[in-house]
């Protein structure tokens, strides 16, 4: 199923199509419920926050507010906040109450800038269902997106912590610079691995520190704390994007929600072709270079470009380099004594690396 | 000239093509230099901060924030939120910059809905210059908006002042909602008055708002005075966009920067067809519907239309409603005692009525 939701937003009884799918699909990953199980119950309170600011008296904002609700998502971002969040002992009472809106606020950003990107990449399918500007045309997914922008830093303000705010602003910006500078290099053969990574820290690595960190901007304030999670978040973000990288040539389109090798169809060099282009003949290389020019399978099949991705071994090495990530994002956590929410921080990399959509 | 500026930004000497038109194009009306010269310096500063801040290390941002910069605007919105400042004693020292933030502020979050309605409308021309959609495509455009939204938080968050930011979302939160309900009644020959209020309201009005009220939350915060200065900027607001629209119909290519009845072209009906369409026959209607339908001048000619409006002279039944919203605006600003920024604020309602472009 594709993009199973960690945690149930309704359990009894299954109101929605995704609630209904989880529930058949049964069980979730072992590796899932130990990084999200202590903070399931937030998680739920999560879910409700973001479907209650999803709504507007604008009647599309409602309907298309129902239609993003219903989607799921894994809703790793909100996990790594509440769990943040428990780690620097904010869980009970009005303090949780502040991590469940900055949770929703950190999916709200995150979704808003995946609906601006599906228009960008002409979309058609994100989570296994059909994308808004599909459906709805990309003028009113524009103003939508905007408005999600927006009502996301509006719920920031609620709790009155504005170097919150100004941690979202930061990672927003960064976000955008990061989808900026793809989009100019688009298409483009010669893309350089530094500049991919400049690229994935800046459009996925910032917000994910900005979700493990803004924890430590509630007070008490812990300054120190907050730099050791934002490097964790960074790490692990980088890690997640190479995951996310790597599934377009791994994952099966029923996991994924959507066709496999679809980044390269979009135009969109990630690092196992990009390791893979300077070590394969002119001839192979031209395989690449002509879906890049295309922007479809139509000379080249995908199961070429597979083909030569398994023999040059590049997806074993980018595994590796995420295994790298996903281990110097686990060693950030020795800052903080041991414990539960510590313990479920631990088995976030490995949930993001052995996730298969 | 296209959208003069009202103060030239770079009197000595004239760097940029917009600044050596205005130059040209000798002084702005004496009724512009009553609304704004007791600002002047300070809109000089505000383009100063309003240039620096629309800026990055990303190529794209650097070269498109340049082209906006240079295309002017007649930054009306930063105006009268300076005026509104000094009305409140907020003229002198770090008040001034603080006020001079929130200027730039305003007029960087609407350029942002400028940036995003010209992909909407799939507007060429904007202030007698090629849009950014039609110049780099819709998708740098989308991005480019996202980012001068985010960083207009950023910077509104420099001054600490959290109720600020509160009244920005609110206000672009209403923009994108009026755009929102325009979009999807455009192309309707049946859109009501009620409708139409509603539309401007939310996307002109609440922002103008917005701007004059923002300096009666500069400490001293001025609540009341807070009021006054919303309902001032709200009637105002309304006034702007019924002469805009009027502008549509009565100013010629050279003076608004873009193509006469580009409104009804893009399917927008506004108040001076909406009022005309109940009292003509059939065959006139379908003139208006055709317009509407095609998109184009194909079938209906634009003198056909403008005929149609002078003989039923609802031109000049909007521009007396226009005079009425100034005339509520000016009276509301007898809250305050006499003096020189409440002189120029009331002179900005006659700047809005009489202006060309």
């Amino acid at each position: 199923m594709p993009d199973q939701p960690l945690v149930d937003p309704h359990p009894h009884p299954p109101e929605t199509a995704t609630a209904r799918a989880a529930l058949a699909a049964g069980s979730r990953s072992a590796l899932a419920g130990r990084f999200i199980d202590l903070v399931a119950d937030k998680l739920v309170a999560t879910e409700a926050v973001f479907r209650h600011h999803l709504d507007s008296d604008v009647p599309f904002i409602h309907k298309a507010g129902e239609y993003i609700s219903q989607g799921g998502g894994k809703r790793v971002r909100p996990a790594l906040l509440l769990l943040a969040a428990r780690l620097l002992g904010h869980d009970l009472g009005n303090d949780g109450d502040e991590a469940v809106t900055y949770a929703a606020v950190v999916e709200f950003i995150h979704t808003a800038t995946l609906i601006h990107d599906d228009i960008i990449d002409h979309a058609t399918l994100r989570r296994g269902q059909r994308t808004l500007n599909h459906l709805w045309g990309n003028n009113l997914t524009v103003l939508l997106g905007d408005w999600i922008y927006t009502k996301a830093m509006q719920m920031a303000l609620s709790h009155g912590q504005i170097e919150v705010i100004q941690r979202l602003c930061q990672a927003t910006l960064k976000m955008t610079e990061g989808e900026l500078l793809a989009f100019q290099r688009l298409g483009a053969p010669d893309l350089t691995i530094e500049e991919y990574f400049e690229i994935i820290d800046r459009k996925t690595a910032h917000l994910f520190a900005a979700a493990c960190s803004i924890p430590s901007l509630i007070p008490p304030q812990r300054p120190e704390a907050g730099q050791v999670l934002a490097r964790y978040g960074r790490a692990l973000g980088i890690c997640f994007q190479l995951v996310d990288d790597l599934l377009d040539f791994t994952a099966r389109e029923s996991e994924l929600g959507k066709a496999v090798l679809s980044d390269l169809k979009e135009g969109k060099l990630t690092l196992p072709l990009i390791l893979l282009l300077p070590r394969v003949d002119r001839a192979q290389r031209r395989l690449v270079e002509q879906v890049l020019e295309d922007r479809s399978f139509s000379r080249v099949s995908a199961q070429q470009i597979l083909d030569l991705v398994r023999a040059e071994g590049t997806l074993e090495e980018v595994t590796a380099m995420a295994e790298e990530y996903a281990t110097q994002a686990k060693r950030e956590l020795e800052f903080f004594p041991p414990g539960d929410a510590r313990e479920a921080l631990e088995f976030a990399p490995d949930f993001v690396l052995h996730r298969r959509s």
